[in-house]
């Protein structure tokens, strides 16, 4: 297997960006990649396309990468779309990894973009409700009236149907945070104090959505979601890209790339079957890496919502079981932490356009390896990882992804 | 570069199939290719999963390849969405094959899947007319008043707005008719025969949608749908599932494979660009399969409407510019010609479930070079090709490939 270099990445402002195309969007990226990389449209010779729900938002279908990249200069190559849920940038960017990896090309594109926005906002929410199995929903909530009465509060949610202000993947992650505080002794201060880091975070951030610091009191008074979900403790709808160009390391060396960051490991994985998959994807990256959770200087994760950060803590094995509370409020998670966790604002902060999601971490973790993270710069930073999670289906995420790259 | 070895094909036989889910038709696909490659599901390292429009038809998006699989007998394996209009499947086939032939890993599933039909006709000719550029074609339609009033026959009926009762690829196919027309001297006959021949190759086939053969007459008296084009030149919407487990020859020979099949080339192109890039993907597979025109023993090709097998055969080298319709007229191309093309009936008769399509024409080229194609046996095959194309983006087919299958 060869080494992978990211050359180059790029990404628009995360934001609610009513006024654009899912094209302009995905060539502000891919230029920005380009250029970072140093790299010439027409010598890219594959190009692998995420999104998520565009189809839902825009109508456009079959085609979205060749109909977003068509004015790029790309010539003739073959375009992949790919569709993971709110890991699909994750499942094109490992695509286009293992076609350097394995020596089919040379250099290749990865660009994730996202319509997530639309006027009508029960479009937004019905297209993220798509990453269920819509199926087994349908079927579960025939079966309902003949079993007890739902309960209205906690987990239940899940099942309310469809008259409701917020995805139902909110709802999921109501009920694993009540699991959690259960587990843990977790409070709702602790989740509040990831939303308040990530925050502090993204104010450091030029492309992140929300730029504004938040207050401990303020996320906790800020409006229930679903449990002990309050609105700054979940990421936002918004709309964005980001890219990465990918490329063999003799090619990096031809392009003049420096600092070279590889792909050390690189891992998809779905949930398919009785399986822990997450725990798996993570374990699995580390011994491909030849590295452990002492190792990482930063670590971009699926914050989806605030408390799903602190159990990564513990699966990341950065913490002991139960632990990540603790964890975060001493500090190690922040920057100038022992690791540092969302250094971008995470998907609270920074925002969560779906199928942008993954590729964004990437352009995060590149750009700190890199030593071009600015204002919120890891000193010194060599070695960072990706988390990224998509999606439901009966037992388990249905995609899983980690990441780590190296300088 | 590895061999690649297709170990088994299975297909559903493609008809409407109002009452069965994408799931239930993935899933006869799968199993079917399975049993063929007397291969463990508990052993497939990767599934690539085409679809196109289900997300337009069922609702369905983002995991649509995990919610099909999910009681496939697969474990945590990462699942790939694939969509490129009507070569997903191909795409998928492609990246599948790639994986194995790199060396990524040595047994992997290629599964394509279509709901295409719907109780609304108009939902489904939406969801077909999703393959071109959206915003472009709205921007033409709102520069149009200013320009002088459209024609009402022949090529502009591509630009007749959305009231239509047909797809609008088929505008685009009577365009390209009329101009082949005038290039050869095609005749309106000359597309009956293609009809002709591939219903009665498609009443040999038990899986086909349309088993009953058809005159001369009857495709020509059947009712116009745009400009030459009648409804039997055209091929019919339809739901189904086709799926290929592909593997290293190491895997094949430890499965039992026998006889092997081998991809001798697999070529996946876009017309991003400027480029001839129909031409180019063809000259590509003979190029590196080591074989040309005159080493096929049949080939299964993109007829979407009836003219296009005619400009294919020119295409494939099989005849000279402009020598389609004599080809066809001296049987060179039926069942005991010199090159069978679509054996299976082709797209016009075997059927077009648009994200299945390209894994069908991969699943009948490997039952030919096995020598299990029954009634429709072409004796001693050794070598086919596919070739299959998707939808239209501004400079050419949105997505192209092109396969060649050796014994």
């Amino acid at each position: 297997m060869r080494d992978v270099i990211v050359a180059g990445v790029g990404m628009t402002r995360f934001a609610k960006h009513p006024d654009r195309s899912l094209r302009s969007l995905a060539q502000e990226a891919t230029k920005e990649a380009l250029d970072a990389a140093g790299a010439d449209p027409a010598g890219v010779q594959a190009a692998y396309f995420a999104n998520a729900v565009a189809g839902l938002t825009t109508g456009q279908e079959m085609i979205r990468g060749q109909v977003a990249l068509v004015d790029s200069g790309l010539s003739g190559i073959p375009v992949f779309n790919v569709e993971d849920a709110c890991a699909s940038a994750s499942a094109a960017f490992h695509l286009a990894w293992a076609a350097v990896a394995f020596g089919q090309y040379d250099l290749v594109l990865a660009v994730g973009a996202e319509k997530l926005t639309h006027p009508d906002k029960a479009v937004t929410f019905r297209a993220i409700g798509t990453a269920v199995d819509l199926e087994r929903r349908a079927e579960a909530a025939r079966a309902r009236p003949a079993r007890a009465p739902a309960k209205t509060t906690g987990p239940s949610r899940a099942e309310a149907g469809a008259s409701r202000d917020h995805s139902i993947f909110m709802d999921f992650y109501a009920a694993s945070a009540l699991r959690y505080m259960e587990e843990s002794g977790a409070t709702r201060e602790d989740f509040a104090a990831v939303a308040v880091k990530n925050r502090a975070h993204a104010a450091l951030n030029p492309k992140a959505q929300f730029r504004q610091p938040v207050t401990l009191d303020e996320v906790l008074n800020s409006r229930t979601v679903s449990g002990p979900l309050t609105l700054f403790m979940c990421s936002p709808t918004g709309d964005g890209a980001a890219a990465a160009v990918l490329c063999s390391r003799a090619a990096a060396r031809r392009l003049g790339v420096r600092p070279a960051v590889k792909v050390a490991a690189s891992v998809l994985a779905s949930g398919l079957g009785a399986v822990d998959a997450g725990q798996e994807a993570i374990r699995a990256a580390y011994e491909r890496a030849g590295l452990g959770p002492a190792d990482l200087d930063l670590a971009e994760v699926h914050d989806a919502a605030a408390p799903a950060e602190l159990r990564l803590y513990e699966s990341l094995e950065l913490c002991g079981d139960g632990e990540g509370p603790g964890f975060l409020a001493n500090g190690e998670t922040g920057l100038g932490g022992r690791v540092p966790v969302n250094t971008s604002g995470g998907l609270l902060a920074k925002g969560h356009p779906i199928g942008a999601t993954g590729l964004a971490q990437i352009a995060e973790v590149t750009w700190q390896l890199q030593g071009r993270a600015g204002a919120r710069q890891v000193p010194g930073a060599r070695v960072g990882l990706t988390q990224n999670a998509g999606g439901s289906i009966g037992t388990g995420p249905a995609a899983l992804s980690v990441h780590v790259l190296t300088r």
